[in-house]
This record gives structure tokens, sequence and C-alpha cells, in this order.
């Protein structure tokens, strides 16, 4: 058969064509992805910044949930039908860090859905490895949230969140409001910073308190807050060199540092304060499988409110429009319909 | 009766003066000083570098050993000639960081030595609640490097060196060297990395394998050592910015970088790297009691050899002659006698 793909094919630039299918290889499994969510990194494919490592025509994007559509020889454990994600990375398996355990930091990780083709599109085949059942109950359009859940999942186990600790978490884009709402799952008292109203209006429609960063009130909030205390945790989602600074200057004596968002170049950072107060910088990156395991539960359950979360669903015809939309922003999550659930529930 | 005490009077000046002593009050203990040694802070202080926070005329010194003279009312488990060495911490008992139990990070923290009088003298006042008893098999000129040994084995913990960690303690000077001679007791495998050629050579004596940064080699005796792996953990000791430089560089996918050394202003950090290998800086300062208690064992038990490090004794009168001689280099540490071994075995 034939499915309808959506490729990069230069900047600023996704056409929607028929892609043949061919039979799921050995180990393979062929899916009907349901929905992608677009996220950070599919945009900036989309402007173009990606263009030395995404070789376009391309299909991408990665957050996505769907079914099982027809399994390959050798494949075990999976029928037709069965609500799936997956777990978008290609480890080899040798590296230092893979003979380590630490795979999902592999030396040579490549990203199914940069490095290869990608889900938006209506049929997609992947390696049996990479998938993560999804429960019966999951909605799929709330389980395309599953990824950037499990790495928001994954920041929170670093960073070692537990009942009562005070947690600051910089930016309130989609890693940082997964973060704030599975460190609040974690017994944390969440606290968010964010320049751009509308994503703090956002937050608070959360339930989230978020600070305004560009007035000054942030040092008087949290001493408040923490009765001088200081943040136990704090994570520094922005990227910025503004952002690493209000998180240091946060932190409590032997108060953790995780840091989720790539700084590109050098950061100047105040080591005097780490030594002084014994406190701890912690890198974060990706998610192991346990972490989507975990996050497919915390959606399921209604922890993650992964409904007030997906400002938009638009159909796989209209992706463009999408991407562009977010260009504009003041969208968290649009998703991309491609029309899965309603096939597999006629087939 | 009177006791001698040696006394910072102004840049580069130390008098030996007498000095009345008064029974110990409530609390307090009258000791004996026997060995002083003489550390980075001390002769920062000799410099003239500290004069903003020590009162001249003072007493410093707080690498000590001794023996109690007397006990002042209220005190109770120690008696008279017995062995002891202080933990020079005086905290608030009330700010935050001691609320969290973490008083040597003290947000009011004063150091004796420093900021109260120190332990070059013949009769010293101090609070029971700051002694350590040291075991009677422990030689007094050894047990005056309790206190430093006490830094490393508590930076040796923050750091969580295990059985077969690969460790690289950037700089040898006495931390340094206490640093890695505690982790190879506590099962790591460890290298040096240290410029001067005086501190290479006795890292060298120590049966340690020390490496020179001015010359290039460390990035490949590094991925030789490690079979490119990089370092679990790095200590560093030097303060400088190629110090932190080469730390971070050295370590392996969720190695663990450990601050000892304090760095002013703000250092340039790839904090990308931390994120990309998920690793982990860890600040560490000071010590707390069992540090202490871990320290003089491991000296009495010869795992760390406390006379390889005691470069030369002098007596309380030769004292100024000891410190100009650090400034010329070349020693590690040199104890001041104050002469209490041979009062309390008289007396
Ligand atoms: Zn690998
Ligand atoms: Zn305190």
């Amino acid at each position: 058969m034939t499915s309808l793909a959506v490729r990069y094919t230069a900047a600023r630039t996704l056409t929607t064509r028929p892609a043949d299918t061919e039979p799921p290889g050995p180990g393979q499994v062929e899916l009907a992805p349901a929905y992608v969510a677009i996220c950070g990194t599919d945009l900036r494919i989309f402007h173009g910044d990606m263009d030395a490592r995404v070789k376009a025509p391309a299909v991408i994007g990665h957050e996505m949930s769907g079914r099982v559509v027809r399994v390959g020889p050798g494949v075990e454990g999976y029928a037709p039908g069965d609500p799936v994600t997956v777990m978008p990375l290609s480890w080899d398996g040798t590296c230092l860090a893979c003979r380590r355990g630490y795979r999902h930091i592999c030396q040579n990780l490549a990203f199914i859905g940069i490095d290869s083709p990608g889900a938006m599109q209506q049929r997609w085949t992947v390696l049996a490895s990479t998938l993560v059942r999804l429960p019966d109950s999951l909605a799929l359009d709330r389980a395309a949230l599953v990824e950037p859940t499990a790495v928001a999942v994954h920041d929170v186990a670093r960073a070692g969140v537990s009942h009562g600790d005070r947690v600051l978490v910089v930016g309130a884009g989609p890693v940082g409001l997964l973060i704030a709402l599975v460190a609040r799952a974690s017994g944390g008292e969440v606290r968010v910073v964010e320049s751009n109203p509308q994503r703090r209006r956002l937050a608070e429609q959360l339930g989230l308190n978020a600070w305004d960063p560009t007035t000054d009130v942030v040092p008087e909030r949290l001493r408040d807050w923490t009765q001088h205390t200081g943040a136990d945790i704090a994570f520094e989602t922005s990227g910025t060199e503004p952002g690493v600074q209000t998180a240091v200057d946060a932190l409590a004596v032997r108060g953790r540092l995780c840091l989720v968002a790539m700084h590109p170049g050098l950061r100047p950072v105040d080591l005097h304060r780490f030594v002084w107060q014994e406190q701890t910088l912690i890198g974060a990156r990706l998610y192991e499988r346990a972490d989507f395991e975990t996050a497919a539960r915390l959606i399921d359950a209604g922890t993650i409110p992964a409904d007030q979360l997906i400002s938009r669903i638009v159909p796989l015809i209209d992706a463009l429009g999408a991407f562009e939309s977010l260009e504009v922003g003041g969208d968290v999550k649009v998703l991309v319909d491609c029309g899965a659930s309603v096939l597999e529930r006629a087939a």
C-alpha cells in the first residue's frame, strides 16, 4: 500500500506525498502513527538549522503514539492493534558509555527522526526493540506526550527530587513545564521562572506559581518562599546564561542544580559558590526505558494533565501550518494527526 | 603560669613572647599543643593577605596535636594527658545550614586559628566540644596531620570514590596529595597531575603516578590509562582555570568532578559537556567530626604515611624561619614543635 509522509525538503519547506511501504524485515515492526507532537528539535530542523545533520528529503518527528500494523519475522510480544510509542534512540552497544550501561548517552548515539526516518507519516517501520507498549486505557493523543514526559521523568530522577523538596524550574517551555509537573508529582514544592507572559499564564493554569525574572521579583519571592533558605533543587531548562545565573543564585546549601538544556560555548560559573555551600551540578540528557514506562503511567493516571498541554491537533496534510504557527509562539504542544486511530479501528 | 605564643603582628612578621594563661572556664579545656603544622591559609595570613579578617596581633595555627592539661567546670570525658586534636570550627547552630545538619558549612562559620586564637603556643584554651580524641598509639607529630587528612577524607567521601574507580587528582600540593592517598586507600586507582617537578617527585615517592600538564602528555596518558574511557572521578585542587579544564576534559561519561579548591571570580565552564555525558560537579568544603575520626585511624594505621609528608620539624622559637622556608617551596608539611610532648611527659 501507499501511505502519506510529511518530508522536510529544505528550510521552511515540508511536502506531503505518498510513500511506498514494504513489509517489515526481521526484528522490525510496521506502525501506524496516530499522533506526532512537534518539539523544539523538529522546529530547528524546519528552520534549516540542522541541515548538516538531517539529509533532506527527510521524514521527521519522534514524539509519537500509534498502533502496530504488521510484525516482521522473529518479533515476539507484539500483535497488530497494540498501542505503542517509540523510544527513538539507536546506540552502538559497544562504546564506553554503552559498556557502562549508559546506552542513552552512547558516544555514537543516533536519534530516530533526526538521523533516520521519523514518525510523521501514516506507516512507519522501526525496530521492535525501540517499542514501548502503552496502557490500553491511555488515549493516543495524550500518549504522544510520553516521550517529552520521559525526558522530565529522567531529569527529576537525576536530580533526586523527593517529598518536601523546594524545586525551582527555570524556563517554562514544554520541557520546563513537564519537569515542574513531574517534580510536583514526586512531592516537590515547585516554582517556575519564565520571562514569556504567555508561558507564565499557562504555567499558572497548570497550578504552578510562575515568576517573571525580568522584574527583579525572583530573589524576594525566593526568600519568602524558602524562608531565606534557597531552593533544594533548581532545573535549568532555558539554555541561557541568565537562566544559569538564576538557577545557581537560587540554590540552598547542599542544593542541586540539574542542567537539562544545551549550553553552547563556555558559560561563566561561580565555582566558589559550589565549593562554599557544597552544592552539586548534575547533567541530565534524554531518558532510559524505565522513564518511558513511568511517563506513560503518569499521563494515564492524569498526574500529568496532557490534555492541558496539547494546544491543537492538526491533520497530517496541514503539518506545514502547524510548524508555522509554532514559530509565532503561544502553543505548547501541537499534534499532527496521522489518522491511524481511525484507520486501525476500521481495520 | 606563662607560656610562649607565636603571634602574627604584621605582614611577614611573627613575634614569640610569653603569654599569661588563665584557668579554663566552663566547658573549656586547656591544651598543651605538641605540634602545629603550617598550612596554606597560615601562609596567606603571614603574607598579610588576610589582614582584613585576622586582627593582629593574632596567634594562628589550626593543624595540631596536643595533650589535655586542665579541664574547666562541667567538662566530662577528658582528663589531663589525653592526646587530642581540635576540629577548628565554630558554628552558630541556628542558621539554615546548621538547621539542616550541615554545621561545617554554617553561614556564619568562624574558623579557630583565623577568627580566634590558634594553636601556635604552649598553652591553648578551647571549647571541649571542639576536641577529637586521638588513639594512644598515634605519635603526636603524625597526629598534626589529622586535620588536613580530614579534609581529604571529606572530599573523597563527597565524590563517592569506591573500589576500582579511576581517580585523577589535579594538583599535588598537600591537599591534593592527601586526597590521592585517601582515594587510593578507598580502592581508587589514582593518577596525579602537577606542573611543579618537586611536587611530582614527592608524589612519585609516595607511589603515585604523577603527570606533567605543561608537556601535553596528559591526554595521551589518560587515554592509555583508561582505555579511552576517561576518569570516573577528578578532583580539582589547584584553584586554577587550566586545572578546571584538565579535570573536566578527563571525565568519563557519568564522571564526577569534585571541586575542592577555591576559585575566585567566574570560571568558564563547558556546561554542554556535563549535560551531554551526564556528568556531575560536586563542591566539597572542610570536614565533619566523623572525617577527623577516620583521618586519625588512617594515619594511625600507616595507610596515610604521615612521616613522608612531614618535611621538617622546627622548635616554636623558630616558627618565623619555618614560614620563610615554606615560601621557597619544596617542603610539604613543616611542623612547629610547641614542646608539649616533653612538658607533659615530665609532668
Ligand atoms: Zn554506545
Ligand atoms: Zn550556622
